[in-house]
């Protein structure tokens, strides 16, 4: 197949890059940047020194639609909401990492957002491209909205429990971490070394985008959840995620009949591995790979659950996602190219 | 004032003697170490060289009954359980910075710390040396038990909501991370650089022994408190510790009525600040200091409120405080020697 | 083929581990450790969590003799020298990950290993696996020393300046920083993360073991080189070593055309890369991957050339290597299963 | 004394107030921003509530003369050039932290700096205010050039060996690695924290601005220097400063006899440190203090010395040695308000 990434220069456009370019399905990969066209690939990413020879193209709609079977829009805010209407209808299928199709309420979109939603109906044709939960929709797809990565580690680890009705619906809390990365490749001050090192910040506090969308992701599964309070922190490392959630159970449940439950439900998810009893995963445990793993614990002191779940931001929170529901919609296998083993140490 | 302490070559030994060493009313600071008896102290830490010349002593009761007036003690679990009782009904006055005097009921400290509780009814004269809580008790005390490092977070973060019954008792969910020096100065695998650097790990799930000493603190405030839930995370950075905490509230209050009422209940606590609405603490900003910077915010959509706290674990956290107490207990200004500005960056 | 890994436990054992399942061209892995016998992989390394199902297994010779085509030792200093013995005359080949064949004169073995030597004549039949200086003998060989760390990107950093005799042979200064992986798994108080993190220090001043190593390989390609001085400091970082080489020019040359004779030298080496003029690689851009990247320019006031070579030192320094020689010794390309993309960031 | 800061939001300027603001001899402290004026310090450091109540004022020329005893410049390049001429003739005595004043040699500052250099004769009244080497001038000096940070480690490293004529003067090559604070506060993608984390860089390879300084300061105490080879690398960590030092002895000299020859020098010198013999110095081991530690070797094979000089860059390299310079010149103890204990861990 031939596909094109739109933000090649960034941190997602980059690791996307390194799957498709190894992928075996991909016969072409076209690399798309309104900042660096006509730059050499490599002369922005020098680690791929004769892997690539790529020259970084400006965006060309029709282009693209002559030539692309797939295209990643690995882009910020915003930019996805102006391109995708104009593949409606096309052969070109999309995949969009950024927030701006994930959200199937305009208005809800505008008020977290805090920015224009998408024009049109684009969004009915759109699916949500987590595929533990979607997998049959994304099959079909012409569009995905590929989750984000706060999103995606969360709701797995919620999903078996919020189904199953085995928790309080209300009682949700997640406190989240992710390492620095998942801000982009962009200098802020925010970001700047000295600053994050030795350090660690809370952010955004009941405000944060991904908030609505694992709310939209779990009244999927159960439309009784009512909202769910989740906080995100920056921690001193590049890569990673870690969602630490609490619930209460509605009745007793062991934590080995959870781990049943939860092995059961994602037994034919190839990226989730859930952990036994008195097992937690750490986030290097999946560093570089799509995997996304999960440990829990009831405590039968509060009759609470804690579950942890683990990412790479950038693979199974993107990039990996994203080539995950390219060989669903496209049926290959769902591991193609992207069955990579965890970097550790 | 003479001074000793115990386990001076631990980090929170080498905290103390830091802040001691420079205090305006400490006169001679002695140092013992059971495992490097008879070695320069500018062996074991070179960072000191020129300002120490201290060697370490064999602990020798009789010497410090004859010689001190007041005995720290940086020990590993089970220490103190040994050592205090026999400095009860003599002049010097004890600061004991391990867990073993702080909980006042032996079986939860058997249950919890998984060894047994010290003999004979110490616990009984010693006091909890909170001082943002207990200070008129502190000014009398014979013995302080030194808070935890994540009691102090917490406690501090969590004591103005239950004492004045804003929540629910059994919302209580705290999600805590630290830096590596909580773990003290001895290697293990779960410490090693390659291990935790770009790597976060929860620990301990549900069995932290610093959560029933949180539970008795709160609980002296608010008998009603049942329990809490409450989590620990090892981050990749050496010095600090946040405390994000949860709570349903049982009214409507605003962020600002809040805020108020925090500055109000530390008045008149030299070392807790709470910042702004909107703004929220970083562990770095209390860096090497003996500062608990708060920061909350009331969610509207949930009717929930989040706190963070953050101390320099090894400060505010262990030898900062114990200054702290030892300042209050033997009538000085409770700031002397610990007044010192956070590094940063 | 049908491979062995000794010391599957190590981080040099598991980086073989995750190429090795991966190569094309071995059928199977059998994984030894004399520490954890009859553990699951998995269970010491939870990453690999449904990507392997091995058991590791006690070392045993007459079962490796009838079963495997390769071995590799990933083993603690010592090991390999009572080890490799066993495998002479029979079709086992070996590739020792150790320092114990490395050097061919067993006197300055044990002057800088402080140890004994090997036993017997099997140095004789050892070749040294820098396959972009020793690819010919490495093809033929039944047992090959795979290079150190510091050799590695050292020797590569300078052997064209040295071959050519383009420097004064006895100016050679190399400043080496090397990630705490490089001292393995096991824990000690010199990689306790309080002790790493936020600092640097240099270690085994004039006394490193990669000295001599180094040493023979230039003299190999030039006779005249009489020593070097070479230092190696820790960094905060778990992956990735730094070479900053300087030396004194005979001659007049200039940067262009020392980039041009780098160029030529490794016009055939897969996985060295040559950065043009100005450009100096970083180590995170061979994060993972098995390149050598190299930069260089010359101090037209000193006369001095200084070359940055970087790699990183469980791949090219360790793992990546190995099985570079053992696709070089099986007559396979010498990147299957080894042209990997760095992780960036 | 009344003393003034000009650029108090960058991080030499934050750490200058941490010290002035609790140093003996100082009444005042004014801070100067010419980006944040009439805005709270606090607001912009928020470590610093309830520390100051400062409000950043503008620069203005007039009031400075009128009120101030003392002004710190910690300005970006450029800055300095074009206010310190106004205050020749003045009371006010001008402390530079910036570059513009090193140089004496004008053209040489336009080479390096590739930037204008000061007008008028400003340089002929200004000392360089390293105090191991130039005490006596500084006492009586109006305008201090503060030396940069890997010049002071790099200075005070070699000065010993160069002035006793112990080495071939055309023989030095630094290696010197730097944590990214020395950078500045402002964000670039050289400092984003994904870009340094995990990371080495070398940059300015044989162009760094510090070159001709060190050279001058050598100069000054052996004027047969011809040149130095200097390199420096961008480390993960935020604080701290190695140079490790290269250099051929002309005639044999054991190590124990230089650290002796290193002692005598610095025997009056309450900031610099050398260790024993086989002790070396890490960064840590000075971090957030005014120390310089020294250790070094010598290596027989090749009769080269090694020394490693380890500082801080924020104190010793940048707002420490301000503050000792103002000390001197003032008359009070050289060690007034900055005789502090290394932070360890």
């Amino acid at each position: 197949m031939k596909v094109g990434i739109v933000g090649a220069t960034g941190y997602g456009g980059v690791e996307l890059y390194r799957l498709l370019s190894n992928h075996p399905h991909v016969e072409e990969c076209i690399l798309y940047s309104s900042s660096d066209m006509d730059v050499s690939y490599t002369h922005v990413y020098p680690q791929l020194n004769t892997l690539s020879e790529h020259v970084l193209k400006d965006i060309d709609i029709e282009e693209m639609k002559a030539n692309l079977d797939v295209l990643f829009l690995a882009t910020p805010p915003g930019v996805s909401s102006k391109l995708s209407p104009s593949f409606m209808g096309t052969n070109v299928k999309l995949i969009d990492l950024s927030g701006d199709l994930r959200l199937r309420n305009k208005a809800s979109y505008e008020q977290w957002y805090k920015r224009p939603a998408v024009n049109g109906d684009i969004l009915e044709q759109t699916v949500y491209g987590l595929s533990e939960l979607n997998k049959e929709s994304i099959k079909h797809a012409k569009i995905i909205a590929n989750p984000g990565c706060f999103p995606t580690a969360t709701i797995l680890g919620l999903a078996p429990l919020v189904e199953k009705q085995f928790i309080q619906v209300d009682s949700i809390i997640v406190d989240a971490k992710t390492g620095v990365s998942g801000a982009g490749r962009n200098a802020s001050q925010a970001t700047h070394f000295s600053e994050v090192n030795e350090n660690i910040k809370i952010y955004k506090v009941h405000e944060h985008q991904h908030i609505p969308e694992i709310e939209q992701a779990l009244q999927q599964v159960n439309p009784e959840v009512p909202y769910i309070t989740f906080h995100t922190h920056l921690i001193p490392m590049t890569r990673g995620i870690m969602a630490t959630i609490n619930a209460s159970l509605k009745d007793t449940l062991s934590t080995e009949q959870l781990i049943n439950e939860y092995r059961q439900y994602y037994q034919d998810s190839s990226f989730v591995r859930v952990r036994s009893q008195g097992e937690f995963p750490s986030t290097k445990e999946v560093y570089a790979s799509n995997f996304c793993d999960i440990g829990l614990s009831v405590d039968t002191r509060t009759n609470r659950v804690t579950i942890v779940a683990v990412i790479d931001n950038l693979m199974k929170g993107a990039a990996g996602q994203a080539v995950q529901n390219f060989n669903i919609m496209n049926g290959f296998d769902e591991t193609s190219g992207i069955k990579l083993a965890p970097i550790y140490p």
